[in-house]
């Protein structure tokens, strides 16, 4: 008797998976507005949504910078909308860097899983804070202030990165200076270099004018 | 002659430390509000406060749940204070778990830097999305949803976590059920637990009453 | 003359509907982003739109909890899409309760409008808040943390619920655990439960595995 | 043996009172902040501070409005503090008045526990949401707002009102023309009212000037 | 052959514009939220999204107030929707008054740009904060307080208007009470203003019953 | 005999001072936390408070740049602390330049008040967008991006600049890379840059090391 009740019962609120929202697992063909993607609806939401394999393997370090970033933002790990997380790995070889550059929506953590690794900050007042880093040891960087990675050890290096925003953003100083097109000019009169400074890395980092 | 020029006028906006605000770094010590610690001002900040070591080391798994966790909350270490971002590591023996819990003040990322790791989450409309991870997977939990994670392989595993405050709480359900004074039958009555079963947990979880 | 003057200058500004976001009733079959769903047109919002008459009844008490929760979220009351409140009506019967439970997105009050009642809240360090309420006193339980209320007295009685969000989300800890297909076995491993018990509760909550 | 393990590792995390910010309950004698007051420290929080009574009296309704409002605001409850969410009972004598009035920081919801009220909202672009409530009904008015509520029964009527703030402000706009020393010729000026109307309201509501 | 190399990989992180959003320049065609309306795909993005000319040419002061507003809000000016900031034209005519009025959305900075200007605000507790102002004198205006502004100079004045919101909304007492259809009878019960006047005002500003 | 009532009644609401927060006018010299700095009682507050008299004259635009900023943060204007908005003036000579920068907490909007301005953003996926602007027009600048503005008239350039945020921050690149102690060799690593370049663009800028 009390069974067949529950049957009935057992749920002191009744709910359909359409009131709910608990999460926002990003629809990435729906409006996407300021706060992030329209959601998949909770029915077509599965475990895989809360699941990103795509950090598991190292990065071409092949790169100009020796180096490679593989991110897990919310156009890749869609179940990451609008939850304030995302992560990335960063695969640093031997004498590479992190360049110059900021995250303009979230603050970062990196932890250093392997290798050694010299970071720094800069403070708007134009302070300099800087430390090298050891396996185990974190550092946190604060929304929007230039920061960069050395790898200083003979070995590459692997750096879990953890973002407070599914869409932290990046910004790579060298790339959003040169490899565009920005007259030169202005990126003289803006920044102080030399114009053939200004022309050597356009050409070094596929810019133009 | 602009050089001289330069030592009077390179930074185009005069500045002192006190008046920058590009984070907030913890004075444990001062009044706590509630977005955070009062800050240490500017030019008490070092390098050394961005950094933290305390994750450098695996906890001692001798626990009731064969695991282990170590937070970098805020309140170990001060310079998260207000950035939006926090770590942990979770350290769990060969069978063990990390128990059924919530984070109330956000969502939460984990990575599998080892192991083999069987994780799941419940949402409000009481849905079960559960997975099995191996080593580079990393799964996400919505802030405030119960969660938990089982290492299902046969050496440790190790998880590194990541939230989106840094102060994200951490509620451990059979701790607030059995490791305190709340009265055995009110247990009973809100959660239908039978009564030598809340006995039995409070027994072996620290409760009392 | 002035009276013409007005027919085209009463209004300092000129402004359309369309351009008004004062507030964003939901469409409930638009998009639906992370901040709520998408709005209808302000020019087919109504009075009607911001009132909800579904809290004017008792709910039917005869559950297994002995009580009924009636919520007015925005998937019942659309007028309340992003407003940042919403609010519930509990029944509660003698011997009652409405059971542990959590709220992942908001913080809530409630008012004791008829009967006594105790309620509880536990925070993230394990301590335990408990009161016993009379008529006219309201109880604040913060976002995210476990809490319950039950009817310690010989009458019926009614609680007027307040959350500040429109989306609060509940989490009913028995049914999360319980009342889905969660393995008995992860479910003892989690929470220290005896195997029997996690059986006993899935049958009589309406779970199975 | 396990219960002697029990003793020393029941607690998968060891946490100290000073580390939770679950909740801030608010020191009314430390600095303020812009997100609310400084707080007690977790270990002076009692029940007590979750709890308020001060709402189960009826106001006095011999005002000029014929009507009372009791706030319970964050500076009488102090444990709301930044919780996002507070109450008020308004009493209303039949034919009394809620005068015009907004909240610059929260949407309220009201919820008519006895007698019948007419309720109204205007939009930023002047257009009237009016309705007439019974029993059991709510409405809500979104943030900033002009509205108001009139008793239009035969016999007092009590609301209890929510909000998305602990402390949402109120500004009744009669008493913020003409209870001060605001200079007529300005509230001429800037409201178009004619002067003997302003005098005569400033006499009846306490202003000067 | 560094050449060839900077070809395939002068960009460390592989980047689609679809994955951007640094910005969301709104689609008013497409579905709005609480957050503000749905973005144009950054390929559609042009610099003349981030642009706009409205604001040059002083509006016409031939209105009853002797003055005109001129809004940059999202709804004129998409590209600034969700960024958190809009601005504003007035031109007050000689003797002419920014009448009293509220923003639900945001708090405001004047600029005078031109002429001299008397501005008061009203707080919640009726404390009135008056200034007058001189050419280049800046003065706040917290969200959602009274306010308003008067030209106390010979000449036209001209204020830069800014918001800390791209839609700050904008309720003008006057045509909020007098410019629409709300009752003689509930106006006159609301705000004690008198029956004649209540008449006089809608006759002037447009509005009916 | 209504009168004498209206000594006693006028308010509908007791309220004192100490109560109320519809602004934060910011104590300097309090304790300042992550939402901002604590708060002058309101009973300290004057009109005063909420005026600001330091943009209204030109900076001085010798200096390296030809240009002058200054600013109307909350550490110069405590009246706008926690607002969320907030000003500057800039100044540029002819052939002067804001040069490249980034503010890491708010949007921005610059209006044209004087001269013939180039300006430019670029976001994270590199793309420039760029325009000439002439009096009178406006153009924002999302938050975190760099961006500048060069005066390419014959004259003066005024620029009113207007912040989503009490408290923008402000970090200019080259200040940043070359007027501090930020190793030479971690500049050239980190952007690319020619040692020699870095030398010389320190020795201008007041850098070392």
């Amino acid at each position: 008797m009390l069974h067949i009740l529950a049957l009935f019962s057992f749920l002191l609120v009744s709910s359909s998976h359409a009131a709910v929202q608990d999460f926002c697992v990003a629809d990435l063909t729906a409006p996407q507005g300021p706060a992030g993607y329209s959601r998949k609806t909770p029915a077509e939401v599965t475990a895989d949504d809360f699941v990103y394999s795509g950090l598991s393997v190292p990065g071409n370090t092949s790169t100009l910078f020796n180096a490679a970033i593989n991110t897990a933002f919310v156009d890749k790990f869609p179940g990451l909308n609008a939850l304030g997380v995302s992560m990335a790995r960063a695969d640093i070889a031997p004498g590479g860097v992190i360049p110059m550059h900021t995250h303009p929506g979230a603050s970062e953590i990196i932890l250093i899983a392997k290798g050694s690794v010299t970071a720094g900050l800069i403070s708007s007042d134009n302070t300099v804070y800087l430390k090298t880093l050891k396996e185990g040891d974190i550092m946190v960087f604060p929304q929007g202030l230039l920061h960069f990675q050395v790898n200083i050890g003979w070995t590459q290096a692997l750096l879990w990165v953890s973002f407070g925003s599914s869409n932290p953003g990046l910004q790579i100083l060298s790339n959003a200076l040169f490899s565009n097109n920005l007259p030169s000019e202005l990126i003289q009169k803006t920044t102080f270099l030399d114009d053939d400074e200004v022309k050597r890395l356009k050409a070094l980092l596929g810019g133009s004018g």
